[in-house]
């Protein structure tokens, strides 16, 4: 068995060292053609077993060819970047020390502390012991963020809300703005908080949250008698990287005694880049910021981060450990399942470890540094561009555009952009995705592979302007 | 790069495959030296890079030395698996390819639709296309089904929970036993429901949930006003593996109203073991089963699998896309993102394809039926034995019991029991962990590798002896 494992997995290395190495000269995605996704679809589970050999030669033929296109130079799409090398290693390695690492003393309960602190360190948040743990990503952490905000806020009403439940407390009402990214209203809604107390406040012409508006509302709606509790800001928001005005938030904040939680998923790491890291002010005065490893740092997915001011907001919320029991191993700290929802937890400090050693804060820092670079120099392009128009000045490394061709109508400019995504991925050369910024059509190219040149930026240009005639 | 990625992986598949092969001959768990563990908690960020292969070298200096101890044969802790050798490799392989699992058309996403059905077939629960998805556990899957049993009870009501919250809702009532996991009152706490409305249904003396007991409260909370909801029923519960009598809660449920959710997080895959499998009968009436890839079959952490009756139950509780915008690719099923709580999901169905591939149904049977059959003698070893005492019958492949010799009084017994299975994992010949059954201290040794011998389980007697006899 294991002999079988050591060859299969040497197999493996050539198989995905080849996989990596040719990506960049293949198409960016290639669909699944029909049979082969019917087959996987119906495929019978066997009743034998099969050699590891023959395994890593199916994912070979059946897996590989068929990938979403992340890893490409030339994939723009979402937030989801190319794989570190240094994590996929640590992904294997991870796998096959496969503790949980709910808590106890091994090497992988430390080791997250130890990069929990260092991806605070990175972004320039707070670090006291504990104050944070991985999760599988910003949705996660949004969740536990939201959910130790609802349960302080209860607390200062007076109630045990783990044992009451949401009805005993008045509305709890979050501040959020038309850009803060879906997550946020998922998480008012799994907890039980509703929707409609979710309040989207104004955002100027480039989308940051407005904090006039929001002291505005704040005063009308304590005024009507409701209880504000949380307020979401964005560092990097997802359809056009854009940093709120984090510091005039965390002073409302602190005036108005409410819970800022920052949504740092996307662009939080853009802090290095030294261009853009003043509008960064104010992150390290969140009460909660959330991270993502698996966007800009390129840790294989999943890995999340939530990073929080008071380490014992997170146990209150989560703990199920009567105090007298609770373990007093590293330090007191008790097990990360006392901190968060999952009770088993995979191995993911050990890829984020690999990933962060392998480049350094200061390969790390020109990573991040290149990909703004390489956004506003497309931004340039685009602006310099007669067919194409973009759509709020570049903050990060996300551009926000339109195909606009000189005299094309309102209804035309519309149909062309709603479908400009797709037709640019099947063309199959550049992958950009959809959104509607400012209720206008658009794409928008996530800049988050630091070996993306120039040169694909004008491929990804020529792609858009192609496919934006074909549609006309 | 890519050359680097080559060797230092040939390198891990060295180190990697000598750690396997090593595991047994060591000690089953190694606390970190004080020194060790102290260097890696305040190693700082490195201001430069790494090679991949100094990488390499450091976890084999640092982490390797210091696991939790799974994947010895005579770890018997909590529910912890041995990683399948082919869930490595499939592990290894999703984080060189790295998709987001959440949708779309690509080999990642067909392939969870495939394996999905897998696990259904393998446990014998329906499976309506699109009725299930991978979750990072079995909390996360409990979640995600009390979040959909919730909305259906508040759709029944009128109320749409989404947008008004809980507290549009008279309290709704979930049942459970003492000996459900404590994840589903964590699913309550977070959902804004309230621990309280969570009503503790009597047992049976070996632990089974009592039905009568359930019909009588529900009847007294019917008549008292209350709005029952749901009933979590356990498929192996983690303390002794007992499975509940599904058939009668479903029956209650279906004669009810109420969403059955079975808990089969650890024991689902028992079913397999031809002497246990008629204890699951009722298994494929539920609303919703969790189970836990990460668990029985090895996969390695972390995978947890919700599967669902009304596929349409999740996708209403979660999905934020407006239908007019759904996704039609993949026959109209949508995203996975759209039935549960991740955005960015990672490709765990590769490591569940390759592991299940691997073994094929048979070698699945043989391995859970191995660990019953371990299971079983374990437990006619402890009755056999007159300083040890099992506390309830073996029913899966947990067995419970106590160090009891005789003349021993109920306060020293106490005292013991409450330290033996600590003191066993410091001997660091066999691993137990501790818990408490029908209100006594006990150990329980959980079963989940077919490579433990009938030896490793008379070591493991012999140390929880040795290590109750020095406590005495
Ligand atoms: C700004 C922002 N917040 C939150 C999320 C959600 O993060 P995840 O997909 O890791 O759950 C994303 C994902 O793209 C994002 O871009
Ligand atoms: C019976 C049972 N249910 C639920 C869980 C929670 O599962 P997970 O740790 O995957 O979140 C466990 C974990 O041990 C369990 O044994």
């Amino acid at each position: 068995m294991t002999s079988d494992f050591r060859s299969a997995a040497h197999d493996a290395v050539e198989l995905l060292a080849d996989y990596l190495e040719g990506l960049s000269a293949r198409e960016v995605w290639t669909p699944m053609p029909a049979a082969a996704r019917e087959e996987l679809l119906t495929r019978p589970l066997p009743e034998d077993g099969t050699e590891l050999a023959a395994l890593v030669e199916a994912i070979g033929s059946d897996v590989l060819p068929y990938p979403m296109g992340n890893g490409h130079p030339r994939f723009f799409g979402w937030v989801n970047a190319a794989p570190a090398p240094a994590g996929i290693l640590g992904s294997f390695a991870a796998a096959a020390v496969n503790p949980s690492s709910a808590g106890g003393d091994h090497a992988d309960v430390h080791l997250e502390r130890s990069v929990v602190r260092w991806l605070a360190e990175l972004v320039g948040f707070p670090h006291p012991a504990g104050g944070g743990l991985l999760t599988s990503g910003a949705s996660m952490a949004t969740i536990v963020a939201v959910a130790a905000a609802r349960n302080r806020a209860a607390a200062e009403l007076g109630v045990n809300v783990r044992e009451e439940g949401v009805a005993a407390l008045p509305p709890l009402v979050g501040y959020v703005s038309a850009e803060t990214h879906s997550c946020v209203r998922k998480a008012a809604e799994l907890l039980g908080l509703g929707s409609r107390h979710l309040v989207t406040v104004a955002t100027d012409a480039a989308g940051h949250l407005d904090p006039e508006a929001l002291r505005e509302r704040l005063r009308t709606d304590r005024a009507a008698g409701l209880t504000p509790f949380l307020v979401v800001g964005s560092a990097g928001t997802v359809n056009a990287g854009v940093v709120d005005d984090l510091a005039a938030l965390a002073d409302l904040c602190a005036e108005e005694k409410l819970w800022l939680h920052v949504d740092g998923a996307y662009g939080a790491f853009g802090r290095l880049d030294p261009v853009s890291a003043s509008r960064y002010a104010g992150l390290e005065r969140a009460d909660s910021l959330a991270l993502d490893p698996h966007k800009w740092l390129g840790v294989p997915v999943d890995c999340g981060c939530l990073l929080v001011r008071d380490t014992e907001q997170l146990r209150g919320t989560f703990s199920l450990v009567p105090p007298y029991l609770r373990d007093d191993a590293a330090g007191g700290l008790g097990w990360f399942s006392e901190y968060g929802i999952e009770q088993t937890r995979p191995f993911r400090s050990l890829k984020v470890w690999a990933t962060l050693a392998a480049a350094g804060r200061s390969g790390v820092t020109a990573d991040v540094t290149r990909c703004c670079e390489l956004a506003r120099e497309l931004g340039r392009m685009v602006e310099e561009a007669p067919d194409l128009e973009l759509l709020t000045p570049v903050e990060t490394s996300i551009v926000a555009f339109r195909y606009a061709p000189a005299g094309a109508d309102a209804e035309t400019l519309h149909r062309v952009n709603v479908a400009l995504g797709v037709a640019v991925q099947e063309r199959g050369r550049a992958f950009v995705t959809g959104t509607v910024l400012n209720g206008q059509e658009a794409v928008r190219a996530c800049l988050l592979n630091a070996r993306t040149t120039e040169d694909d930026l004008r491929v990804l240009l020529e792609e858009c302007r192609a496919a934006g005639q074909d549609l006309r």
